[in-house]
């Protein structure tokens, strides 16, 4: 199956974090083969980051892992969509999600505050 | 609220479309600032083809159009949550989502049938 998959030109591929049972979209991430690999073999989702060049298993330092519920992927094999049960939150920021910010009357607003400190997280 | 967008070394930043009431997530694809400017000017959304590099007004051929209901975007501002209200089907396939195929028992199955002939919608 991952060899169906279609990755860019750096070997990645878009990754969405879906909340398996609310709906909530809480991220947006990037794979490579091995993180897909890893990712079913485990059942832990782990991503590929591109800041830091090394394989990212969601939760190594903070503790919010992702439980992968189910991997789906889309008509061109280009984009996945992983249903996840996400401990915790999702967002570095101590949000539940990344996307916490909406442009609302030609404004930017923030429409979710964090829930969690992120000194608690990466302290 | 576009020049706080980081879009990659070609101008584009990846969308994902969901439908606002449900919570599923119907594709991805990608957008320009043009694209992104477009879409919320006009509240109906406008990607950017990268097979055919050019804007692409979804649903412009397959009537099958989206209008934005909010647009949302992440805390590395690298990416785009688009809420929407989608016409009919999002997939080219025609089926309501892109994401329909899902690793399940270690085998791909198919987890959503077409609802409309790809026919009528490019015919």
């Amino acid at each position: 199956m991952i060899d169906a998959l279609h990755f860019d030109s750096n070997g990645l591929i878009p990754a969405i974090a879906q909340q398996h049972d609310t709906g909530e979209v809480l991220m947006l991430a990037w794979m490579n083969a091995e993180a897909v690999e890893e990712t079913l073999r485990t059942g832990r989702v782990c991503y590929w980051s591109r800041s830091r060049g090394a394989l990212w298993r969601k939760g190594e330092t903070s503790g919010q892992v992702q439980r992968l519920v189910e991997l789906r992927f889309d008509c061109d094999a280009d984009a996945l969509l992983l249903l996840v049960d996400q401990t915790g939150v999702a967002c570095h920021t101590g949000r539940r999600t990344c996307f916490y910010r909406a442009v609302r009357d030609d404004e930017v607003a923030e429409i979710a505050a964090p829930v969690v400190d992120p000194a608690t997280l990466y302290g």
